[in-house]
């Protein structure tokens, strides 16, 4: 028996420990997507305990402490009124129950990776943990440029919107205190949600950002464009769509403007008509992300905010959401075909939520591609899929279908500055599925292409893949 | 090579061995959800011959036979009009070719706990395995009260109609002599399925049931509401719903009363009109089953009786039902939305029968989590998943998703009185899971924790949940 | 560590060994779909260079190039217009990066036993490959009908049209030269495919090989079973439908009829139109079929020619295809209730490209079986799951779900003729799976059983099933 989580953690063959101790474990991090807020680290944020800085922002904590029935007040963050440390505890208390969960990996890979705390974290434990790490955290090495710096990241793509103003990106591209690369990524989301609360409030804020007057579809088109260059000059390269449904239908130009008046007056749009104006902007983005050599990237069938009365007292993107089950394959394979038409899809990345459709995406990605080595990849096992079956079965079927030695690997997607342990997770997953191969004949035991393969997935087909320069 | 189904059967792994041994071997069984004929244990049924009890009312066995060929005189139970023995015999035959399959373990373990007959059956075997089991089944000790007994089993929920008068079920509730609780559960399909033939008779018959006059929406839901009483007051609480798709669509009452009209004068109604009846029915019974703290249970995404040939001959549940492949995704987070919005989901158990859903129903039940630990669950893999590999892949989806530590476990779903091995098998395969886990380094060796959790999820678990005293 | 590919490659155990060598290895093949050209058998086809052989018409390699960002000049066979050696280390450089990918051992199974040749194929040893290679391709040993004979197979089922004059078919009838049966299959897509492009001439040209006007559906089904008796006395045993998308509709005679000449005239058909008129055609035909003892295939779930810019240019099969993800479950169990109600379904095997649809498959030929051992099967692990994961997940759903031992097992497929080795990479992932099993103690070790099942699936089962004389 293996101890827990010994040095050769998830690694269960000489090759793979060959793999991840000579060519993973070191590479640096090329975190190309990730919620991570650059005003916190432009003002380089400190945490007050370790119930802050775990549990501060983690939905993930919080849904599993809920489905192990804690009450509401030990979750949310500042929402939640009980003291830290009871919601410490609490988080503890449940993750006996987690058994085979990525909370209870990740939950030890931060302790030893951050504090270099080895217990296993319980109820019986809580307190220790809980004393031991806070006094750390009062060190400047545990604030969060210092975190970003102890895992060797090199660059970091927060999510942004088109009418953000940047201020923090644009402050922390000057700083030369700070070595890291931190880039906008463009989402523009928020555009195409016509029917959503405070549209008309968002398109005015868009408009001033751009400054170009937006009440037809072309106006929208030149706004977006216009703030597009403002990341680009600021040195975005990636930007990124949440397609909790996949659009096709097509419509022209008229229509599209009797949309966006509808929906600027804050009438009802059909389902038919902001099918068309999401087909249509994003037929266009993808022409403009090609242009400029970015990376696009959507991401697919979510169930969003199914719980309406958690949705009226906690808001987005508390732990309330699911995997939709919706048909992605036809009306993305239609969306790409008029964007490959006009002009050929850009590097594009495609992630589903549902491990249903790996077979779609895995091979989508074979009918677009060309001009560089894997320019149009499967991405890496998004949130749900963020686990050792879920990467495994990802790496596995990307093989199967297209070039494993190709894919540009893993990102956080996190809003946690300790959430790069998962970049080691990931890294001794991939090592070990690679070294069974080995093992088993199925791949030559030659080190140099195997060496190649694993420090290009950890980290060289990123740097070559997103354009950004290091 | 291990010996065929030895000791250690389907146990890896130390850890397995003796998280098996010490932990699940010896639990009781909490059967929450079957197909028993509560009239057969009140009478206390005895059985004529092996075929009887083995293959009378398994339709998974006259499936595997059909698929081997075999012909129509030697399935169907007693409507198969061949001798007996040529029908074990005939079963015997087909086994060699179920290599994989979980019908050859079941019916090894069948012959082995129930029997003690350890013989591999095939052609050459038949016949001495059906002498020597018949004769065993001339003795007390094996009639159905005494099997259920020996396999420890604590509690049976039987599968009821609301129309059904309960009669055997309060017999049994008054029989003193049999220390198993055999309750009913609570299944109106009937009450939705507004095309069926026999609607209007059926109508009638909740009508007298209840004492309540069914012509309007009102009234069918205050004759539910009166019969789920009655069943309360039996002691059960557990409900079940056949959703072979799952509706969502709203309707107000005159809209709702006019479907029931129609339905009550045979005239056709339309999908549209059903899936709204449906849904205000489910609505409305989820806030009943909340208000007694009922557990709810879904079972999705199922296509019934598709050979129509077959079925004008042999009627349901005969064999003749496969896989669904619609959406459960969208149309269930809204469903469940409802109810939650209407003052909270009650206790809920989901399960959809293709494991193609095993993503989207691992995340919703985490969207609806909350009051008690593991309130909404994923159901254990059901029907054409109740097997090794669909056990195993539940159980992981669930690990990896939500708290396998809160899950309620196996059930037999069954309507056999000797498919209680299924349980051993179910818990084999969760040790070995979970033993694996152990001994790669994944889980600490704690067997504290471990053995809580195995006990949990084979009896302790579902002895808290579903709120029945013991 | 085991070297790469030796002689127990994929064979994990003593028993997957024993199974192998004793049972599997030395059967004939029995290659019931693949597309290769009769015409090339005919003239028994010599290959100008180990390029033309390996590369010439396999899209699976091309995808992978072009996922390597090789230049379009250096793929599509004769359309690239670079040089064969170049084209040829374009291949060898991508193959590096293709770990996990059934290319990288297609290709070195292709190189050790149709060439003998035991070296990895990378950049390096490219040269030195081809020209050893193209060396031997210059004896007559290497020809089309030797390089079929050496790999024992018994049967090819090619795929023909009902219009194909099949002169090169009643040829090889006749050629007494050549022991192997090359038989047509009948594929009559094109009749339904109302919308497409030179529909109107293709109807002509069946109409003249019938000799039957075709002005109304009845004469297009008369047409049909006119070519499908020809197809029948040369031999053929086997029809294949690709039905992209499973339609179930139904309609009059009028009403297809009126379909019918709407297409005729150039007129765009209705998609409620296009399904109905497929519908009934299948429903037809599969009576047909039925009559006489043949066995009907389908694969679905694909989405073709999917990048309209590429289509334009290399026209379709060039690697621009992928996984659709409808429901193919309803109109499924429809269309073949259908068939099955107008006097039962004929030997049908189905195929899904999407894995996602294993268990929709896996228990729907479950619900139409009868008459003869295995009458309705799931097919092969096809196109893109035709790999080790993929062909693993077949047997091993089949298994749970029906009767594995009675699986008429591996088709090539494919349009190379030296694609025969899949059948031997086949066989040792059945061996490895079943001798698994064995060892974990799932089944006895029953040699006679087991070699029965492994000889069965390698090909004797599909020699009785096929109805085709040896």
């Amino acid at each position: 028996m293996k101890a827990f989580m010994d040095e050769n953690f998830l690694l269960s063959t000489d090759t793979a420990r060959t793999l991840f101790f000579d060519h993973a474990k070191d590479m640096p991090i090329f975190d190309y997507h990730c919620h991570l807020n650059p005003h916190e680290i432009m003002e380089n944020k400190s945490f007050r305990n370790v119930t802050e800085l775990m549990l501060g922002g983690d939905h993930y904590k919080w849904r599993a402490m809920l489905s192990n029935g804690a009450d509401e007040s030990l979750m949310y963050g500042d929402k939640g009124g009980a003291p830290d440390f009871d919601k410490f505890k609490a988080y503890a208390a449940m993750l006996k129950y987690a058994i085979g969960n990525p909370l209870y990996h990740w939950t030890h890979l931060e302790l030893r990776r951050v504090f270099g705390i080895n217990e296993i974290l319980n109820e019986d434990s809580a307190r220790r943990i809980y004393d031991q790490a806070n006094e750390m955290l009062q060190d400047d090495a545990f604030r969060c440029r210092a975190l970003i710096e102890k895992f060797n990241v090199k660059v970091i793509c927060t999510t942004d919107d088109p009418a953000d103003s940047l201020t923090d990106h644009a402050a922390l591209k000057e700083d030369r205190g700070f070595g890291v690369k931190v880039l906008p990524s463009f989402r523009p989301d928020k555009c195409m949600n016509l029917n959503a609360a405070g549209y008309t409030d968002y398109i005015k804020a868009l408009s001033a950002a751009a400054d170009v007057d937006i009440s037809s579809f072309e106006g929208l088109m030149t706004a977006l464009e216009k703030r597009l260059d403002v990341f680009h000059a600021l040195g975005a390269r990636v930007s990124d769509h949440g397609l909790n449904t996949v659009p096709f239908a097509r419509a022209d130009a008229s229509v599209l403007d009797a949309t966006l008046q509808k929906a600027l007056k804050g009438e009802k749009v059909s389902q038919d008509e902001e099918d068309a104006f999401r087909t249509e902007a994003l037929i266009r983005l993808g022409g403009l992300y090609r242009e400029r050599g970015w990376v696009m990237q959507y991401h697919m069938n979510v169930l969003r905010n199914t719980n309406s009365r958690r949705f009226a007292t906690l808001g987005p993107d508390m732990g309330f959401d699911s995997v939709g089950g919706c048909d992605v394959a036809l009306p993305l394979s239609r969306l790409l075909d008029a964007i490959e038409s006009g002009g050929g899809v850009p590097k594009t990345i495609l992630y589903s939520l549902n491990p249903a459709d790996n077979y779609v995406v895995g091979t989508m990605i074979g009918d677009f591609q060309g001009d560089v080595p894997g320019k149009v990849q499967m991405g890496s096992g998004w949130w749900f899929q963020d686990q050792r079956d879920g990467m495994e079965q990802q790496l596995r079927t990307l093989a199967a279908l297209g070039l494993l030695g190709r894919f540009v690997g893993m990102l956080t997607d996190s809003r946690s500055f300790i959430s790069y342990p998962r970049h080691e997770y990931f890294r001794r997953i991939l090592c070990n599925v690679i070294g069974r191969w080995v093992e088993n004949g199925e791949y030559p035991c030659d080190m140099d292409a195997l060496g190649e393969i694993v420090r290009g997935i950890s980290f060289d087909n990123a740097r070559n893949y997103f354009g950004i320069e290091l």
